[in-house]
This record gives C-alpha cells, sequence and structure tokens, in this order.
C-alpha cells in the first residue's frame, strides 16, 4: 500500500525536491542568508504539509534550525530525524554543465548542488512520513531536525540541543547523509571521521614587492608557505604533525581484513578518477586510508597574482586552508591545537605566520548490534534484496558525536547517496533510483524499528 | 632659462601626469584593451603637443605603439627615448588608500598605478622636450617610442624594431624606467636581469572531490605542487633546476667589493619592509643577491576553495605563476625549457602537469666608457649635486636587449625612481621631488650629449 503510494507520486515527489534545490542556501556565504532563511521556511511547510503536528523555525547564532514533529503515541518509540537544508558553495561555476540552482534531471539523475548533499536524502525522510500519514502505517513517533549549518561546522547545533533536551528526547537519531557502495552492494556506514579545519597566513614582507628589485633577498611567503606545507607529510605521506597519531585507534588485523571485504577495484577507482596512480599512507590500503586513517588535506591555496597574463610581484601573503580528518580517538580541538603549535614552530623568522581554526567536530564509531542498525540493515535488505555491507565513511559529521555526548542518543546512517555524486564537487547529482528508493526503505526501517522495540 | 621654464609650469606639469595616470591601461586585462587604446591616444597627443613634428599610432598584434620625432637637423645626433603607457593590474584593490586611478598628491607624492612605472617617467622626457622647443635649446634630434606591453613582456616590439630600422635610426637609446639609491644618493643602473615567467598547473583527480570520501587516498595537487615547489631551492637557497647557473657570469672579488660599497643599510631595509630576517642564496649579500644572481619567485599560486569559511573539497587542480630573474649570460628561452623539463621530471606519477611559459627577456650590461654614460652622470652631477653611483637593478626592462640586438643601440638608464614607490604593488608613488628633477635633468643630458659627440 505504501508502495503504490510512493509509485503514484513520483512525479510530484520529484518536482518538489527540485523547487527546493532551485533556493541557494549556500551557509558559507553571507551573500546567500537571504536564500538560506527562505529554505529554512520552506522545509518547515513541507514538514507540515507531510503530516507533521507542528514545526516551527528555530533561530540560533547563525542560520535556523527547523524543528517538527509528529507524535502518535507517547509510550511507543521515537525516531529523531536529522538532515540538513544548507549546501557547499557551487565553486567552480565554469565546469559546471547546468546551473547549480536550476536542477535538470538527465540520464536518470537529478544534478544540482544540494542534490544528494543534503536536500535530496533529506527530502526522502520528509516523503516518507507524507506516505505513512497518507497510508495510515506510521507506527512510531517522529521528530525532525533539519539545520542549516551542516556545511560550515554546525556551530550552534550544540547549543540548541543543550537548550531543549526535553524537545528533542527520541530513542534514535536516524540521518541519511552518508553514501553506499554502490546499488548493487548496498552498505551501511558505521563511523565516520573527525575534522579539524585550519586557516593559515603567511605575511613576509608588508606589503606586495616588485619581484624583480626585491625578489632573492626577501622571504617570499608562498615560497615558505609551500616549504611547510611540504613538511607537514613525510616521505611515506605520514603526517609529521608531532603527537598526531597519538590517540589513534589502530584496528587488529582481523577487523582490518573484514574491512577490506567491501567491494573495491582499484583499478576502476583510477580509472574514474583518471589518475595514473593512488596516493596515501604507505601501508594501508586505499580503504583503510579513506576509512580508518586520519589525514591531512589542502582544501584551498592563494596569493600573489591569480589573474590573467603576468605581473611580477613577490607578494606579502600566502594563505591557505588545511583541513584533518580525524579517526577514534582524536579529539578534533586537541588536534587543531596540536596543528597550530606545530605550524607555528616550523615558520623561518623571514615570516610572520597566523593559524585560524574554522569548524571541528568529532570522530564517531555507531554500533552494529542495536535495534536501530537491525531495523535498518533489515530494511535494505527487504528493499535491495541484499544484506547491507557495513562501511567505514570518510566524511565528517560533527552533529553526531553531539547527538550521543546531549542526548545520550546513539545514531543510525542510512545513506543512500554513492560516491560517484561529486557531492562538494561541480555537477553534483543523485540518482532517481536512489531517492525513490530512500523514499521506499525508510518506512520499512520504521516499521522494523518498531517490532524490535516491542519485543525487546 | 629651461630652469625658469620648468618653475613656472610646474602645476600644468602635474595637472597633465595626474590626466594621464586616470586611463586604466592595464595591458595584462583584456577588459582595459579600450583604456589602453585610449591612453596611446593620449601619449601621441602629448608628443604633438610638446612640439614633435609628427607622432602616430602604430598598430602591433598587441597594444599599438606610439612613435613621435623632432628631427632639427640630420647631422646631428639623435636620441631615442623609451618609455612605456602600460600599467601593472592594481589588485590587490583593497589594499590601496586611494582608488589605483583616482590619482591624489599626498605628503609630496603622487599616488596612482603608474605614477612611477612608467607614466611618470616617461612623462618627463616628454615635459623635457616641451622646455627644451619653448626655450629653443634642443641641442639634438629625438625620437620617441612609447610602448604599450612592457608590463606583460613587449612581445611585439621586436617585430616593430625589424619592420623599422630605418625610421628608428639614432645613436643611443635613453630610457627612464628604473630607480636610484636615494635622492640624497643618486645612481645610475649599469645592468638589468632577464626574465624567464613561467605558469604550472598540476592536475590530480580528474574532478574537485570530497575531501573526507576522498582525501588520504588521492594525490591532492595543491599538497604536490607545494612539494614540488619546496624542492627547488635547497638549504642554501640555491636553485635546484640542474644546469640553471652554468652560464652565470661571475662577479671577481673586486667587482663583488665595488658593487657593495653603494650605500646600504641592512637594518633600515628590514625596517623598511617590517621582516624580521633577510632570506637568499647563502655566500651573497642583499646586493648581490638582487643585482648579479638569478633567482626564482613564486609571483602567485592558487587552487581550491579560497572563499568565505571552509569547503571541504579535494581540488582537481593547482595553480602557480613562477618567474626567474636572470643575469649575463644566461638566456631567457634555455632557462625557459631547462624550467619546464626539471618540472615535468619532478612531478609524481599520480599528477600531470603543464608547463606555459609566459613573456622573457634577456639580462643586459650598459656601458659605463661611452659618451652617454658619461653625459647622464655629468647631468645627475649638475642637477644633484652629486655624483652617480653606477648600480646593478634587479628587475627588467626586455626591451633593451633588443635594441642591442636590432637596432645596434646602446642604452642609459638614467631613471629617477626610489625602491620604495611601491611600484607592482598597492599604492605606487612618485615623489614629486623626483618628477620635477628629472624634467629639470633630462635636457641637461641632450646638452652634455651633444656636446660630448660633437667633440668627438
Amino acid at each position: 500500500m505504501i508502495k503504490a503510494y510512493i509509485e503514484q507520486n513520483k512525479q510530484k515527489f520529484l518536482d518538489e525536491l527540485l523547487e527546493l534545490l532551485r533556493i541557494p542556501s549556500v551557509s558559507a556565504d553571507s551573500r546567500h542568508n537571504a536564500d538560506t532563511a527562505r529554505c529554512a521556511e520552506a522545509v518547515k511547510a513541507s514538514l507540515l504539509a507531510a503530516g507533521c503536528d507542528s514545526a516551527e523555525i528555530c533561530p540560533t547564532g547563525g542560520h535556523p534550525i527547523v524543528f517538527g514533529q509528529k507524535i502518535i503515541d507517547p509510550n511507543l518509540p521515537t525516531v529523531l530525524t536529522y538532515g540538513h537544508y544548507d549546501v557547499q558553495p557551487p565553486d567552480p561555476l565554469d565546469l559546471w554543465t547546468s546551473g547549480p540552482f536550476d536542477p535538470v534531471v538527465k540520464d536518470g539523475k537529478i544534478y544540482a548542488r544540494g542534490a544528494c548533499d543534503d536536500k535530496g536524502q533529506m527530502y526522502m525522510h520528509v516523503k516518507s512520513l507524507e506516505a505513512m500519514i497518507q497510508t495510515n502505517s506510521l507506527p512510531c513517533n517522529i521528530k525532525f531536525i533539519i539545520e542549516g549549518e551542516e556545511e560550515v561546522g554546525s556551530s550552534n547545533l550544540g547549543a540548541f540541543l543543550e537548550a531543549n533536551k526535553e524537545k528533542l528526547k527520541a530513542d534514535i537519531v536516524l540521518v541519511s547523509d552518508t553514501s553506499m557502495i554502490s546499488m548493487d552492494s548496498p552498505s551501511i556506514e558505521t563511523g565516520l571521521r573527525g575534522l579539524a579545519y585550519m586557516e593559515v597566513e603567511v605575511t613576509g614582507p608588508n606589503r606586495d614587492l616588485h619581484s624583480g628589485v626585491y625578489g632573492g633577498a626577501v622571504a617570499n611567503p608562498i615560497t615558505i608557505l609551500a616549504k611547510m606545507i611540504a613538511s607537514m607529510h613525510d616521505e611515506n605521506n605520514h603526517i609529521t604533525i608531532p603527537n598526531f597519531y597519538n590517540d589513534v585507534l589502530e584496528l587488529n588485523s582481523q577487523e582490518r581484513t573484514d574491512l577490506n571485504k567491501a567491494p573495491f577495484n582499484l583499478d576502476d577507482y583510477k580509472k574514474d578518477l583518471q589518475v595514473n596512480e593512488e596516493w596515501g599512507e604507505k601501508g594501508f590500503t586505499t580503504l583503510e586510508r579513506t576509512g580508518i586513517r586520519p589525514t591531512l588535506e589542502l582544501n584551498g591555496i592563494w596569493g600573489g597574482y591569480t589573474g590573467e597574463g603576468a605581473k611580477t610581484v613577490l607578494p606579502s601573503k600566502a594563505f591557505a586552508k588545511i583541513s584533518m580528518r580525524l579517526v577514534p580517538n582524536q579529539k578534533s580541538s586537541e588536534i587543531a591545537k596540536l596543528f597550530e603549535k606545530h605550524f607555528i614552530s616550523i615558520a623561518p623568522p623571514s615570516v610572520k605566520v597566523k593559524v585560524t581554526e574554522h569548524h571541528g567536530g568529532e570522530p564517531v564509531v555507531t554500533p552494529t548490534d542495536g535495534e536501530a542498525y537491525k531495523a535498518a540493515a533489515l530494511a535494505i535488505e527487504q528493499s535491495f534484496g541484499k544484506k547491507p555491507i557495513p562501511t567505514r565513511g570518510g566524511g565528517s559529521i560533527p552533529i553526531i558525536a553531539l547527538f550521543e555526548k546531549i542526548l545520550g542518543l546513539k545514531t543510525v546512517l542510512m545513506g543512500f547517496g554513492l560516491d560517484s555524486d561529486n557531492i562538494h564537487s561541480p555537477n553534483e547529482h543523485y540518482g532517481l533510483a536512489n531517492y525513490y528508493k530512500g523514499i521506499e526503505t525508510i518506512p520499512l526501517f520504521f516499521k522494523n524499528y518498531a517490532q524490535l522495540k516491542t519485543n525487546q
């Protein structure tokens, strides 16, 4: 009956999502603040339309949080669904084949910024609720917390959780903001890496100089920054920050063997990315490098003249954005401190450096032995016809650690995206099949979870 | 009498220069092509107004060249005055305290892009001609070649010289596009470094990736570029490109001793630039590093996310602009080839690299034993009251080598700028005293030169 409802409403579900994708809710860019606010309104309206008893826009120090709920019986279990309506900046714009906020459906995929991350995945939950309500099959209570700052570090969510513990009371958090291996190899992520995101500024002379008049006699901040960056990985691509690996939880050989059982073909991987050779920490496989090992990545670098043609400048400043992915039991704030201390220590006396911390997040491991994971695994087996493989995701959702710390809640990461969806990149997309499969699977999770909780 | 004419016309000379500085003739930026063309027209009009018999705009493959002349007697010597009306891009705009193309006079200095380099210095010659004409004291013939592509490598000037050898026939080239040590220590540059300017592109994966999902397993082009740049100077800041120093003309110890006699105070230098420590090739002084040693400088770098806030991207590409200053007897095209070969050779197999060459120029040494140098030295002594010190300039004016190669002409570099004029930087300026002193000195050069040539 639910399946029939979904089948009949496919076009409507798609049109509504496209409408949401047209709103450029780029949380990192303050020029889009009005769009981001408009998007929160649209999410609130969609929750009410889907059948929530109530929905509200909760102001924060940054972009607002949308909260909604449908309580059918206080004695039944409650699922807290988390998602986010903000999106990554769309740059570089010239690499998009269609406008990032002009969604198009092509070859069975929706192309738009946020198509997968996370508007598409978040909206599956809204439509699943609608389907359950319309078919009278919602088996437990549901609460929604849809935030607007996931892409900028969820910096106001912790305070919101602290202030609304009663309102957010639930039994489990359900999140679709991750990916599975493929539609043929469905999987559930059981861990996420944490994040420490730094910005550095290197200052040489107090003003831009003529590189002919001063070059060779004054430290060039780009050259120095390059040397500093270069020194942060050794010849085995280990990170050289002292004490960086101190708290890294090392997996035993059985755990590593299990992890490497996930379907993965290095040749296909290289072919997809068009690289001749992979790169990474010596002694680990690609799955390990992205799943259980911490990393240090350059997200951006700039300095000097970057326009058309040639300018013979010796710039005053050079900048970089550098982020580190963390694994259990590393702590974001400690790693940020280690980075800052190290970066300052390796700066030669010919330059001055400044280090600022952007948002961070803690690594998490989600349990595979509770009812929620079992309910999700069974739901996927029911809809995909295959048992899901547990995997470790490389990305970070800082909020997951907060749910546990502040609300005492475990999370199940039931994501339907694919690594090839180009999230955070030009031409982000989300498969129509993934979208509809998600809407079909989520009600199965609710059914399974309610049954398992009742049989406890 | 000339001095009186200059004194009476100071305000007019200033107002006319300010008018010229209002035209944003940025040759590197094609959005300014109309401005650059308009500037050429203004220069042509100024030559005619100053007293040239004829002046014309000569089209080239790029920005036009302005040619003008005043022939008083074919039997008299002819001075070919070279200058340029194009300017460097004004970025970064936010560091200017007044608009780069809204010239203002403050504390006895003219602030504007091009105030010194080279509109201000070039226009001294136009006003000197006017003063000589108005006072009936022009002692020899004068030709002007004022180009619009000096800041982008003068790439069309060689062909123009080849095609106009007869028209450009002269005895000496006079250029004011360099600096002197100070108004108290006037100097004449007797050498200029050459230039090879490269742009590099490093490609990792074929698209921007999520740094959480792929980070640690795929080569990050920024990290790789940083490692490549870092490797290009060794621990003594020697350049590591094989055979780079092969053709460098080493000065003997007497020559080095003489060079280091120029007034220079390292503490003042560091204080002016607000750096705690100088930087450079081990075994050489600052004057040597900027005068007689080749360098490799990063002029720009960019890649990944450079906007506000944080974006967790592993970019597909990273770029840099890298230029090398060359000394006699290095050759620009050979050094460019050595760079390209080396850069490709040090790229790891996990990335692809592309190297493009921007403009280049050959290093030059100008003679100090001819009439032109003597005439210039005497003119400066007459107007400044002090004998000028011969110095080696760090910058490059590629055209100087071409004048010798194509026209067989030597050059005298009688520059009135100061190293502290912020050319190529925000808040470029030119002292009013320098401007007027230049207008006063140039006619003295003409007088001395005509006398020395006649007494030959």
